[in-house]
Parts: C-alpha cells; structure tokens; sequence
C-alpha cells in the first residue's frame, strides 16, 4: 500500500499531501467549507465501529483483496464481533496458497472452480466508521470505509490504535451528530496494524498512573495529547516573553563542576565505569587465573608489607603507588572471575580505584542542578539572558512535585534588584497564564471537563489578580494563627485558604537559601523571594544576588564550600560587579498548574525517577 | 552610591527604570529623539579617555569626595596617565584617616588646616569619556563625567570593564563622530571597579582562543556579544519556525538507557562513585590497618582458595559472593591508604564492584546521544514533533566541529518519506538564513567586518538557491573524479567546489548510518541525507526511519544490539506504524555559518571538551 500522489487539497501544513485533522475540522465550521473535497487524510484509530450491510453489493469493478471467493449468503445485519471476521480473513492468504500450489493460475477451471469450493467464505461487505486522531486536533474525524468498494477486514483497522493513512472526499454526514464534516474513503494507502494483545490501549481508559510504564504510548491517549500541545504552547509562550523584552536565550552546560546550590544530591559524569565486553566476560577463570592468582597472591603481600612500612614512615609516595597498581591487578583478577559469574549480563564493569584526574574531564563533573549562576556571567555583559533546559537532582524520595530531571526556565538580569526581578517573575507568569487561555483554547476545554473544571477560571484570576508581596516574618505570622507545622510545609495555605491567589513571600532567612543570595542590612536576612499560587505551592524562586566581592567571599566560606570552584563566580564581583537579580520558574509544576493535574509524571514525557528509567 | 528612583523617561523594557543603550542609539536617529531626555544608563566601560580641563574649577557646590582636599596649582591640560592619578587618589583616605585619628572633626581649625597641608593634593577636574556597552547593541554609548560637578577618579571609572550606572541627560555631541547622541551624566548611582592586574580584558584584543579560557568573563567582548545574540536569534527563530508549521516541542530525555546511534562514546551517569569526605581521608593510617590489614590478608587468601575451588566447580556462587566481599573490603582499606596520602585532594573515592542494580536508576543510564528515538514516539502520535537541547558525545579528539556537549535541533513528521523531510530541513535551514538577515542585522555588520566579510552574502544565495538533491553514489561518482580521499573527508567539496551552494546527499550505504533508517529496495542502501554547505560541512542529517517491524528487528540483530533495550522502539512498529522522518540540525554549526567563524568553541558559551571544564 504505497503512498501515491493524488490531487489533494493544498495543505496549510507544508512537505505532506496529507491535511492535518485540525484543518479539516476548523475549516468545516465555515461556508462552504472543505465539503466535496479530496484530501488525504492520516492518524490513528481512537474508537470505531463496524456497521454490517443489510444485503450483499454487487462485485466492485475493481477486484479486492480476495476477489476469487465473493461472498454468497447474505448475512444478518449488524455489528460483527472483530475477532470473529479477523480469524476468517486470516485464513484466507493460506488457502489462496494452496490454490496456488495445488492448481496454479494454468490449471483448468474446473479443478480451479473445485477447489475454490474448498475456501471459507469472506465476511459480507461493512460499513467501518473510524473516528481517527492524528494530534493535531482534541477533537476526531469521522472516517467511514465501505468495504465493498475499498477492501479491508475489521480486524486490521478496527482496533484502537491503528494507523491509517486514506484518500477520499470529504462530506456531511449522513446521520446528525456533534460532527459536521466527515471524510468518505475512495483508497486506503497505508494501514498499520496493532498487536490487540499486547498493545496497552486496547483496555479501555487506563488510568494516568497505569500509563507512566508506557511513555512511548501515552501520548496516543487524548489526554497526554492535549498535555503535550498545552506543555508547547507554554514553551513558545517563554520564548515569546523573553525575547519581546530583550532577554538573550543563553545555553548553560547540562555538565558542570560547579554545585550552584549546595543542598542537592548531584549526578555524576563520567566514562570511568566501563562496561564489560561479552568477550571479556567469556573469558574463563582458568585463563584469568592461569595468569594472574600467584601474582595477586604475591602483590597482596607486598602491598602489606609496603602498608607496614608505610606505618612507620609517611612520605613511602612510590612504595603506596606500586601497592596500589598491584591491587588494581587483584581487582582485575575478581572482576574477571565475577564477569565470568554474571556470563552475559552486561552489568559488571572492571572496577578500579577511580582517579578523576583520569576521568574524561579531569575532574569530578556533574548534571547541573541549576543554570542561574553561569547564566549570571551573561547577564553580566549582556544585560538580560534567560535559559530554559533540563535540570538535575538525585533525589530518591519519589514525590508528586519531583523528579531526577526537571525542565526550568531561569532568568538573569544586570542593573536590577529584589524588587525589580519579583514584577518579572509575577508578569512573566500572567503571560503564559493568558497564553494558554487564548491560544489553546480547545484544550484548555478538554482538560476542564476532563480534569478539572476549575482550571480555566483559575488561569483567568491569576492572570487579572493583584499579586501580595509579603517579607518572610509576615507570612509566618500568618501561619503560626492557624497551624503549629513548619513554614515550608505549610507555606501553600498562603495561596490556598488565607489570599486565594498567588502571593510572593521574600526575605527568608539566610540559612534557607543558597549563598549567593544578597545579605540583607539586618545580616540575618536575605534578598529571596518565592511565589506560592494555589494548588501547586511555590512554582518561582528568585533572588537579588550577592554583588559585593568581601560578602560573597564570606558567605562562600559560611557554606563551607571549595573557593576554587567559585573562582570563576567571584570574578564576576572583581571585575565591573552590579547588582543583579533573577528567578527559577519550575517548567513542569507550571504545566500541572494549566493542565489541572496533579503530578508532574503525568506531564513530564520521559519520567527519570529512583529506580526508573526504561528508554 | 545607592540606586535612588529619579525621573526617567518610560523604558520600552520594563522591570527598570534604566534605558537599554540599543533603544537611546535607535531613537537618536529619529527628530526630535531622546536630546533633552533624562534617562538612567547602565553598562560597562569598552573604551575610555581623560581629558583635564584647562583651568581649574571652583569649587563644586556640592563636596565632592574628598572635599576637604581641594585642589591648588592647576594642572597642565592634557590626558593624564591612569595609574597617577590612581596612586594620588588612593593615599587620600589615608591621610583623612590621619587628620580623624590625629584631630578629628573638633579639633581646632589651625591643628586641621596643619594636618591638611600634609595631604598631597587631588588631581584637578577631568572630563572622563566612557563608552559605554550593556549588550543591548553593537554600538556603544558616549557618556561624559565632568568631575569636577561628578565626583569620581579616574582609577575608578576609566579601566575597561569596568559597571557603571548613571543618571543624566542625553545630549547633541559636542565634538562631531559618529555618535549622535551621548549622556551628560548628572549623578553616579554605581560603580563596580576592576582589578586591572587580575582581569583577561584588560590587555588588548585577545584573540579568541585565548578567551575561550575566560567563559565568564568573554561575553563582554564586542564579537562574543554579537555572536550570542545571533545564536539567540537562530534560537528564537527555530521555535518559530516549527511552532509555524504546527510542530509540538517534545522535551525528550537527557539521561537515557537506549543507544540511539550506537556509533559513539557515551557519557555514564551514575550516583555510586561516593567523594571521600576530608574527614575520611583524614583518617590515619594506623587506624584504618589496625583494624583491616589482617582481614586484608586472610580475605585475600580465602579468596585465593576459592577461586582455585572454582576452577574445579563453576557453580559455587556464594563463595564467589564472599570472595568478592572481602575484596571490597580490601580495596577500601587501600582507599583509606590512598585517601591519606592525597590528603585533602578530595579526588579520590570509595572504590567499589560496581553494580548498577544499586545506581540510581538501577540500571546503566547514559547521556543522550540524539534525540531523535524518543522523539519518534511523540510524533507517532501526534505527527509532528520536535526537540531542541544538549546532546552528549565523550569524544576525546579535539576538533573544531565538535566538543562534548553540543545543542541540536531535532525534528520528527509521522505520514512522511525521504523527499518531505528533506523539504522540511531545507526550508527549515533557509528560514534560518533569512530570519538572521532580517532580525539581526546590525550584528551581521559587525560580523562581516571583523569577521568574515563574505558573511551576508552566503546567508542571501543559501537563502535563495536551488539545493541539488543527488545520490550518494552520484556524490561518489564526482568526488572521485577529483580527489582519491575518502567520501567523508571530502564530502564538502562538494558544497565548497562543486555546486558552490547546499547540496543535499541521500540513500547512504546502509553500514555507514544507524540501524533505525529505513532499508531501501536495493537492500544496500538506506533512505538516509545529509545536507552538506559551504564552509560548514555537514549541518543537517536526517532520513525515513524503518516503519516495518521485521525488518527493523533484523537491523537490530544486524549490529548486534541489546534487543531488550529497544523493545519500546519496537512497540512504535508493533502497534499503529507509520510511515515516518526526521532530521538533526547542529545548532553550533548553523552558529558557525552565521556568524563567519570556524570554531565552535567560539560560539558555544561553556565549552565541554576531553580534559576540559573549569566552571
């Protein structure tokens, strides 16, 4: 079933024939529309139905798949059971085979006729209407298939999940339905089929939670679907905001050898663990040890004689590297001996004492935790820059809020201060709350029937609400009233029960928040903000950031961190410092926040969490 | 010299009451422009001179800094060296200090006027003349101190580099330049000096490769700010471009466990390799053998004895097992030995036999190679997807085409083959080429004079030429003709000499491209291309990816991949397959091309090469 070329409608969508179902739909609620029209139309099955002819057509001019063995008794009318039509079709390539082997296109027409006899017959022609979804649209297109003119079984385009790629008209539909266009199929060019068994959509609606073990599937649910496009749309709309007000997009490193923030666990970067070769592994102990058990033996025995000495004197530096080599050796042996064990599971790696100074950069490095500091050096030469990209903690607590990768969008600006960083985080967060609302608006529909009806109304009020700005001490005022939990825990009923929209809470007390956050005049406080909004809790930190060399330079030592890996940093004060300050927004939380959902693993395409990660 | 709210004219950019130099030098082209306006500007000094004024000044209204020390004789006019006048400057608080110390603000008028005497006098009145740049523009701002009404020195302000924010009026220039406009500054709201000694920028014009050394501090230079701008141009216009033609950004993941081209070296990521704490390390040697040396040896001997026991039995696991414990346990007494002798080069870490069922994810993960596996499964259900993000290779050659981490453009259309998605990354890459011309063009004037002056007009023709599509054995055909090299080193001739524009390569020999691309009929060749340019070299490859699932499960068996690993990939065939494309930009190269350099560490803001991250 090759794809040809018929004259189709001009796609708004350039490089294809085919016509987004999207434009079909938008382009029916207008006068005359795209009635009457040949399209190519493609997507995937996401519900159908087969609707049986109530008497038998006549043979089709054009012969279809199995033309030899037309159908003779009319069949009662109705819905047909698919496996039922799906076992007869499957049988029918196998008898056509023994025709061809026993009688052959030669063979005389008797014997022909005669064996023919032998073959089940095909099931009566249907009509199959498949509402079909190629992404580009919440809502579906009806496509109806007559097979009597266009030869197929129920059984390869039926079921949920089929891909279909079809020429035809379109046309209203013969029955009234929320449908005003529908697509009547004159050529089907491509059909792939599903495994029903295997393929996790078959059941009916499985839950979000049930769906996270097949990310490769999900986005065919019309949820994720519209998750996905509300997701881009709020990824255009950053790029939109920062680039109307000046701010260069600047690509941090994903790897890094500077901890920006201090708090987090960090993943590691590094070519050091190599994996042992199937060779290798398959290297018999008897081999391994033919060579090296004596020498090991005997390097053990060195190795302590040597850590003996190394008692009675300290400075033996040659003597503790020959040890050393020699129980890299001994490590060797046992890792040949445990590969041999493993056989073929590919998990073992030659241990070694792992010397960073050999590691690919010559040096520890890691997944960046936080793009804000290297982002500062731009912003301090270019004025105002912002990142957006993926960023890491290995945090094993599984959690509604985090995962192992998070995207983030992060904003640096020269020449301005606490007060300054805040209106833009707040503004910046009403655009893409606006955004949402009018240019994804058929989502924004399905999700608030689908997920929650409140979703729309609360983009609207976080868009048109007045944003409290409240010092740290207030906000814990407030929260000591009504409960006796701590700040960070409880710091979501600010925005959910006491102001009911987003409220920004800044000056946090120095301990709580990273080093380069400016010092306030009270030297207990510090130039950070957060902006808590309801359902979701804090979805923006930001703050005026430390400009003063001696301070930071303090502030570094408080945090008991290494000064040679803030070297790079403290230049930015050495030389032409300013005041500066920028915020984090947390890309998944804000998707969470337009979707209506709950749990950024429901948004997230890839989850990488503790103990998963299975592509 | 705090940031007070004087009377600004409204920003265009919000946030600040400063005004961004790029919208003063636009608006001064037009009548009546900002002439008259007060503004406050902020920047860093690019280019700096004194002049002395002629005569002396009287004394200023308001004290000046060290108003106590007026000057006397007056100075010959003239611009003065820095340095001087630093060196007066800078003894003046010391010898303030003295008077407070020695006399103090009640002392008698006649022990002061003694004292003050002592102090050698301040340097006459200068007009400093900064240029001024905030990454706004190309173009710099003149903005002129009298200090004899604006207090500051010369050591202060003058050195390159140097931050300044100011507050004043905007000017017709009194001499004529090329400047139009320049800000007679009022007051001084900051200044952020510079260690002249310690600071890269102070000699002049270093060359780019020196100042790949200082990431932090280059984009302060003229060509490195234009260069990140028209990366960020090339950025926002990527969005645009896709976002245009109804693709969807599909964040896919950085850290992966497939391989998605199984050609290069992968990054690992890993938690297990644990930092020795400096207070393990400070452990001494005495302690940690005390305890282990003997168990050392004895485990090493049982350990000896099973092995030999397993040369006889392969079947003994947990003798293994114990074996492999007590190793553990003698390689963390070496690592104590080694710890201690590095002392507090915390380099060293607990080595251990790997086993990546205890790493984070349980299993091996890796930093993405491409995106474009992951991709696939968004578009074969939504149609058209991209992606946008670092991807990884721990290649230890230095070239000037590649380093270790590398921003890539990957799109992926379901319901298309080979000619649509070579369509698509030709327009893709022409919308490129004219989106810079039109948005950057002030930056493209600066990179055609210093950088490469036939810049533009590559851009124009790759805009508007026909790209000649042609097989790769064609390609072969020709460059034989020619050279006797290899097809891969000379692939750019053609670009370069041959056709003199883009020329796009297609259906490769299947050994050469990864195991997804689609097998052609011939069976040797794969629906594979490449888009080879001027200069550049390869900037975009792409292909129809394998939609039939017998055949791509052969591939898989064909270059002896781990099945397992790409069961999901599977599932996209097993279920629904489509007919499918895509293609990857390099985003660092598209840089290269625009701006007319030829190194990509020149364009890259943090550069990640072997041996090679210092922030």
């Amino acid at each position: 079933m090759e794809s040809q070329e018929p004259n189709v409608t001009k796609s708004p969508l350039m490089y294809l024939n085919r016509v987004p179902v999207k434009t079909i739909l938008e382009g029916s609620d207008a006068e005359p529309g795209f009635v009457g029209t040949t399209v190519v139309v493609g997507g995937w099955v996401k519900v159908s139905k087969e609707v049986k002819e109530v008497m038998p057509q006549p043979p089709p001019t054009s012969p279809p798949m199995a033309s030899d063995a037309r159908p003779s008794p009319p069949h009662p009318p109705g819905t047909k059971d698919v496996s039922c039509v799906e076992v007869l079709q499957s049988r029918i390539p196998f008898f056509t085979t023994i025709i061809r082997v026993l009688g052959g296109s030669t063979s005389s027409p008797a014997v022909r006729q005669k064996l023919e006899s032998l073959i089940p017959k095909p099931p009566p022609p249907s009509i199959f209407f498949l509402q079909i979804n190629d992404g580009s649209s919440v809502s579906n297109l009806t496509v109806v298939i007559d097979s009597a003119t266009v030869p197929v079984s129920a059984g390869q385009i039926l079921p949920t999940g089929t891909c279909v790629l079809v020429h035809g008209v379109l046309e209203k539909p013969s029955a009234h339905g929320k449908q005003t266009i529908e697509l009547k199929v004159e050529k089907i060019l491509h059909v792939g089929t599903v495994e029903q068994d295997k393929y996790p959509l078959s059941r009916k609606r499985l839950p979000l939670d049930s769906l996270r073990d097949y990310p490769h599937i999900r986005p065919r649910t019309t949820t994720v679907a519209s998750v996905t496009r509300i997701r881009s749309g709020l990824d255009f709309a950053t790029h939109t905001f920062f680039q109307n007000h000046g701010f260069l997009h600047v690509h941090v490193p994903i790897i890094t050898t500077t901890d920006s923030e201090g708090f987090s666990e960090k993943f590691q970067v590094t070519t050091l663990l190599r994996e042992t070769s199937k060779k290798e592994a398959s290297i018999g102990v008897s081999d391994a040890d033919g060579v090296s058990l004596e020498t090991v033996e005997a390097a053990v025995k060195k190795k302590s004689s040597i850590v003996e000495e190394l008692k009675r004197s300290d400075s033996n530096r040659e003597a503790l590297a020959a040890a050393l080599q020699d129980l890299r050796k001994t490590n060797e042996l046992a890792q040949q001996v445990d590969s041999r064990e493993k056989s073929k599971a590919v998990t073992a790696v030659k241990p070694d004492l792992v010397n960073f100074n050999e590691d690919f950069f010559g040096r520890q490095s890691y997944l960046t935790v936080s793009g804000r500091l290297h982002l500062e050096s731009y912003a301090c030469a270019l004025g105002r820059v912002y990142s957006f990209g993926p960023r890491f903690h290995a945090d094993k607590t599984v959690s509604a809020k985090h995962v192992a990768e998070m995207w983030t969008v992060e904003a640096e600006m020269a020449f301005s201060q606490l007060e300054d960083v805040m209106k833009c985080a707040e503004d910046y967060f009403k655009f893409l709350c606006r955004w949402i609302l009018d240019n994804c608006s058929e989502d924004m529909t399905f999700v608030s029937k689908r997920i929650d009806k409140t979703v729309v109304h609360r983009l609207e009020y976080m868009d048109s609400s007045f944003y409290d700005k409240i010092p740290y001490r207030e906000a814990v005022e407030i929260l000591r009233k009504v409960t006796d939990k701590a700040f960070e825990t409880q710091i979501h009923y600010l925005a959910d029960e006491h102001y009911r929209r987003p409220v920004i809470v800044y000056d946090y007390p120095k301990a709580v928040k990273p080093f380069y956050v400016r010092l306030n005049d009270d030297g207990k406080t510090v130039a950070a903000f957060e902006m808590v909004v309801p359902k979701i809790g804090t979805v923006v930190t930001g703050s005026q950031n430390e400009e003063r060399f001696d301070i930071l330079n303090t502030r570094i030592k408080e945090f008991d961190l290494s000064k040679d890996q803030y070297e790079w940093y403290l230049d930015l004060r050495r030389h032409g410092t300013v005041k500066h300050s920028g915020f984090s927004l947390g890309f998944d939380l804000m998707v969470l926040l337009a979707t209506g959902l709950t749990d950024v693993r429901d948004v997230i395409p890839f989850i990488r969490s503790h103990g998963k990660t299975n592509n």
